[in-house]
């Protein structure tokens, strides 16, 4: 027998035509380079999206060509997320921190046809242009200046449209609507198509109460880019719901985003540690008596906060729960749209104390819905749930990537039988709780003992003096590696002494063995494009 | 170019896997005939489905074959929803409500090969077992007493099997896992089948935030039956994310239901408004000095209540609050999985009042995500979304079926272009509320104007001295047809006046040719199996 049920295709347009019918009186708000803020409403927010659809079809764009994006987070930017798709084109977001050659060389093998660009961007733009020709590039006048002349006026080519008589281009729910490029500290960048299934089925997941737990009277505050793994979903679930964003456009200085929240309360924000840390760091010393900003700012208690591309250390969340604001870790990566587990509040342990609580939520959490997880040892079989087997965290399911744009897949990056490995290594508990103990590359092996650098960064960085740490391995002529403790001291700390942090460690519970060989004091911790710790350039700075 | 995603199933044997991985500790709780409590785990609960599932191979269970289940609502009843699929097959509902004739001729129709029964419904069973021949009859042993002989022992074919070595079925996500025939009021009824994908999908839909909300923190109470629509769909709800389950068996009594919400406090309870409305009365009543259930209960202060499957009087939804209790109110039927709209609270009405509040939350509320919905008239062009046109709903999505189980598709229920006919009337709002005033049978024209049955029983239902009222169309030379009133006054209260009635309409917006032509004084409104006002009974007691 067959289900009876209709086959309806999944699709984005479905999203923006009942944002446009039910939620037209909810809104967008984008701050523009100087910083005042600018509104739309999702009525205006639909009908600009159809004319940016209908736009791009006048310009020719066939079905399936890729139109990239190098903006800020603001209204125009999603209007991309939207519109192109609905044209029948793959959005593309260029990711603007990278290095002007990466740039172009990606939009190159991605052979992206269009360029949305916004003006402020266009002087990193010419860094690139000659590195791959656009053959368009639409200019997004975000500063409110004129548009030079060689350039497309974003805002000319939609006012010249007719929202009313767009039509979507027809699609099935496997054709592609987004790419990102993985932002690899080694090798080549590789792109990740998503379609329009993936994305649909990764928002409806990433949106449940015990997640994202989006409501449409939330108000969003993403901090995370836009060009950063789809904006981590976020832009799509937002519009499911027809839930009021406000979007930071360039200005992502903790002062700026204090500010910001003071103006436009933020029920839901997200964004990388490291925002977080600098957040709370430039808050907590306005509280100074003495402090010139004293008294500027009013964290928005009760706020949810979801934190993700790097993990989250416990002294951040336990900081934020003393002003009433949750941090929610989330773990993924591009390939896996990106989120796949959640450190969510689990009904076994209701009766727990704040000490579990905390230490559960500074794990990257459990395995969400429609996601496959395993732990894969180096001998190739399943390691056990047990809270201290270590394995490779190997990931399966709609929308996890099988594969990445024109590049052979490789038993580097897939096994045999078809899952990712996400080269994360990790421990999992009875519960489900994956503990995120290394990337494959930065396991410290000492003495034939795995030593992990996450743990000994997450413990030294909960000493009162220090701001950062990052941990790598030295060569060791009879221990084969050793770790080597990169620290930053908090702003007016003195660094303590060696004594004081080894103390602290064995605290912690490290064995002696496992403290670091030696510590380094820098100036701050180098960061690749998303923020994360970018270990490759301490290992070139401290190569033993 | 093509998404770089897996090409991964949707399944409901993931749901299962991930329960029995992530919530084994967490708890499910049937209550038997003798109403003590039976405790399983979470982990109980896997291996008894996998070993159901082995069982039914066992059996020689082929794909798509239906498994039939005449069930109250327990723990094996949800074995049945998840190990009935786990083995390929179909599982099949039966409504012990219906007659036993009817219950036969829908068994004989699906074809069904195997009976899952309670032993207390035996009987039952044995008044349709002549009009259609199982292969198998599994019994399970709800009382504990000892399974009769020429029938398969539930209990021992599971103890018989070896979870660990069963094997999912394999299969596509379009294959069927459940049917429902639909309670039709007139005619034979028709038959659904859901699918992995249609109920994974409505699954995710219905959990979001907004709607049930569901978390791994709640506590379930289904007063809905299993038999009725897939309990709504919560059952997979609630495995997908371990949420613990309170089953009420077949006490359904306000009493009994009091005395299982006080030992088994619920924070979501579903049912029809027949059921809170009964226990609502039962509680109130025993607030009474003198009552002997004087201190009996405690309502579980900040429970949802999930309330569908007829109107939902704005009176209840006021009585419920006063308590601290909050009534979600949603629209669906068997041939949409059944969620299609909800009625929750949106950012565009923080600013209005309580009346507001309880107006909104009285109506159908604002289609879900993946439900496409539109108004059509009389002349067969969409209506438009003022709050006072009005046209038949129709309903498009992934998760609404587009036929029924071996019927020829009729333009009755379907249109040329592919939607589902609802046969429920109703006007929308700019906000996308939908408001059902009829059903397209139920309306009544009186001198060429409708007349809205629901909001004149809706209104009645809200005198101080009604229990409940039903309206139906009578004959009439003149006008047509005249709107008749069937009252039901409330335990201890007199039949108010015609003219305290009428008064009380006008007050509440009525014209005076809407008013009821006569009102009659009945003892109860008959309902169909599944809790429904059964007007057809009505219309044959009332014909003029």
């Amino acid at each position: 027998m067959h289900s009876t049920m209709m086959e309806t295709p999944l699709s984005l347009n479905h999203l923006l035509e009942r944002a446009g019918r039910l939620f037209a009186g909810n809104e967008i708000v984008s701050r523009l380079p100087d910083k005042s803020l600018k509104r739309h409403s999702y009525g205006e927010f639909y009908r600009r999206t159809r004319s940016l659809g209908a736009a791009l079809k006048r310009l020719g764009l066939a079905k399936g060509e890729r139109v990239a994006t190098l903006c800020w987070n603001h209204h125009a930017h999603l209007e991309c997320y939207f519109g192109i798709p609905a044209a029948g084109g793959v959005m593309h977001t260029l990711n603007l921190r990278l290095a002007a050659e990466e740039i172009g060389w990606i939009a190159g093998h991605a052979k992206d046809r269009i360029l949305v660009v916004d003006d402020v961007l266009l002087p990193l733009y010419r860094q690139f242009a000659h590195l791959h020709a656009f053959e368009k590039v639409l200019v997004y006048p975000f500063s409110g200046q004129p548009v030079p002349a060689e350039f497309e006026d974003y805002e000319k080519l939609l006012a010249a449209e007719d929202p009313d008589r767009f039509e979507y281009a027809p699609h099935g729910e496997d054709d592609p609507i987004a790419m990102c490029y993985t932002s690899g500290t080694t090798g080549r960048p590789k792109g990740v198509a998503y379609s329009h299934r993936s994305t649909i089925l990764h928002t409806l997941v990433a949106s449940l109460a015990d997640f994202w737990g989006l409501r449409g009277t939330d108000v969003v505050l993403p901090v995370t880019p836009m060009f950063h793994a789809n904006c981590w979903g976020m832009p799509y679930g937002a519009v499911m719901m027809g839930v009021k964003m406000v979007f930071p456009g360039p200005h992502l200085h903790p002062e700026d985003l204090l500010d910001l929240m003071k103006q436009e309360p933020p029920t839901l924000a997200l964004g990388v540690p490291t925002i977080w840390m600098s957040l709370i760091q430039a808050y907590e010393a306005a509280q100074a008596p003495g402090s010139p900003n004293h008294g500027r700012w009013v964290l928005p208690r009760g706020m949810r906060s979801l934190v993700g591309g790097a993990a989250v250390p416990e002294s951040l969340i336990r900081a934020f729960d003393k002003h009433g604001i949750w941090i929610l870790q989330g773990w993924g990566m591009t390939e896996t749209s990106p989120l796949a587990t959640v450190s969510y509040p689990r009904a076994e342990l209701a009766g727990a104390g704040d000490d579990e609580r905390y230490r559960r939520a500074a794990m990257a959490g459990v395995p969400a819905p429609l996601v496959e997880l395993r732990l894969r040892g180096d001998s190739g079989v399943d390691q056990p749930w047990d809270g201290h087997s270590v394995g490779e965290i190997q990931v399966r399911g709609p929308f996890i990537t099988g594969s990445y744009h024109e590049v052979p897949v490789s038993g580097e990056k897939f096994t045999a039988d078809g899952w990712l490995r996400t080269g994360d290594v990790a421990t999992m508990d009875a519960l489900g709780f994956v503990r995120i103990t290394d990337r494959t590359k930065d396991l410290i092996k000492s003495g034939g003992e795995w030593i992990s650098s996450v743990d000994l960064e997450n413990a030294i960085m909960a000493h009162p003096a220090i701001a950062e740490a990052a941990v790598i391995a030295i060569p060791d002529e009879k221990w084969s590696e050793r770790p080597l403790a990169c620290v930053v001291a908090k702003p007016g700390q003195e660094a303590p002494a060696r004594e004081s942090l080894d103390k602290h460690l064995l605290a912690h519970g490290f064995a002696k063995w496992q403290l670091p060989e030696r510590y380094e004091w820098i100036a701050a911790v180098p960061r690749t494009s998303t923020g994360k710790f970018w270990k490759m350039k301490l290992r070139e700075q401290f190569p033993k």
